[in-house]
């Protein structure tokens, strides 16, 4: 028996479905109402209970298949029938997920709602692609953009352009425009680069390269989206750690996700 | 049976146990030897096998209970003696972690490694106070650096002072040298800024103020280690935020860590 509805915003993590949270995964296993972005991997929309409703309300680029607005109002309908709603969302919920967007609506309908975060995009991309964000010696801070803000003025290149390490997210689009402007702002040309498409995923894709070949050696390889740029010399690092990195591809997790499902534990104690 | 060892550099995420990804529990789950910090949650030390060798090499700030060298030599020694070996670190440990250091010590001896990406204090700590790194119309960008930085030349502190929201991990025993610095390159001192102190743990404490009263509000609190500060307009959404948020230290998650653990269950399919 519940008293009220609360609506969790939950991040998904980078792609992988292991890279959920523990109590993300949770909060899933509890849904009453699940609502997603595209993105979202099918075996974390598994994992919500068979008769939790699912509503996709995934974006593509310049396709967007419900206005926040509605995202908002949506969850707090469910939330005021008192229902659990989990909005799953790619990467962190509060690193341009516009999660805050919706914990302010919710705040503001005086609904219960929680953050839980997840493993962001931004950082953990470029770690299973064998490149650290930061590492002693050669990068002592971080930078993190969206390649949608090129056309905002209030975006502040040239400090970017000056951050050891810039991680440029949804980054493809604009590719050739973000590229020239931090040369414009003075990042050399040979500053090392990379292009992980599709991160963390059996089909990810790594391409090494420089900022001033960025755009010929993503259209040569044909590079899908989701796509993080990544560009300063902790590019460098993979050279060293690839061919002995492990990952998803070449090895699975002990226990695949599948295989051990908290929802069947919970099932048996009868929590669900 | 095993045939070789291997290393899992694996993400505590921010302080709270249920923050640590699926994957990264699993590993832990199946560790011979668990090499932890100081800093990581007893909840997690719990969750590797009992008869798991447990290695502190924690470090206080000033007092570096082993050197890098010694840690990374003592991984590659494990490894190669067959063992599986789950180094976890605070948060994520390719983002200030030193993570990918272990990971080219485990490269040049041959041995076996993967990453676990975790969730990273920089993001996950201001969310779960109800401050979104980026939040629409207010942050387009974000940076992360570290307080031990101060000192050194080759950190860009004029571009920093610039980006939307500034992250300082570890900032508390600089504070008052890192808020003058950035002021000094133009950050005006009515900028809201916030200090958490031991973030998504049960005793967290959030300390709202500007950039120009920092360190007096900080000295007034007493706030303890460790602590991330923010500086930037996105501190505001706290505002319109609290008292309605629920966290952990409110509400627990549903089924928590303790109550359903994968290992009870892994041991039942005897996969443990």
């Amino acid at each position: 028996m519940r008293s009220a509805g609360i609506v969790y915003l939950v991040g998904a993590g980078p792609g992988d479905p292991d890279l959920i949270t523990v109590r993300g995964l949770r909060c899933l296993q509890q849904a009453d109402v699940l609502v997603h972005d595209r993105l979202v991997a099918p075996e974390l929309l598994d994992e919500a209970p068979s008769c939790a409703m699912r509503i996709d309300v995934g974006k593509e680029a310049g396709n967007h298949r419900c206005a926040q607005e509605e995202i908002n109002a949506l969850l707090v309908r469910h939330a005021q029938a008192g229902r659990v709603v989990v909005r799953l969302k790619g990467g962190d919920p509060f690193v341009f997920g516009r999660g805050a967007e919706e914990a302010l609506a919710c705040a503001a309908a005086g609904v219960d709602w929680e953050v839980v975060p997840g493993v962001t995009s931004a950082t953990s991309v470029p770690a299973r692609a064998g490149i650290p964000v930061t590492h002693r010696g050669v990068a002592t801070s971080f930078a993190v953009v969206t390649g949608h803000c090129l056309g905002d003025d209030r975006v502040d290149w040239d400090a970017l352009a000056r951050i050891d390490t810039l991680l440029i997210l949804m980054g493809l689009s604009r590719l050739g425009a973000v590229a020239d402007l931090l040369q414009a702002h003075g990042r050399p040309a040979e500053t090392p680069a990379a292009v992980i498409s599709r991160g963390t995923l059996p089909d990810e894709r790594v391409v090494v390269t420089t900022l001033g070949e960025l755009v010929t050696a993503v259209a040569r390889e044909g590079l899908a989206t989701p796509a993080l740029v990544v560009v300063g010399e902790v590019v460098k690092v993979r050279e060293t750690l690839e061919g002995t990195t492990r990952t998803s591809r070449t090895a699975r997790p002990p226990v695949p996700l599948s295989a051990v499902s908290l929802r069947s534990l919970e099932s048996l104690l009868s929590l669900g």
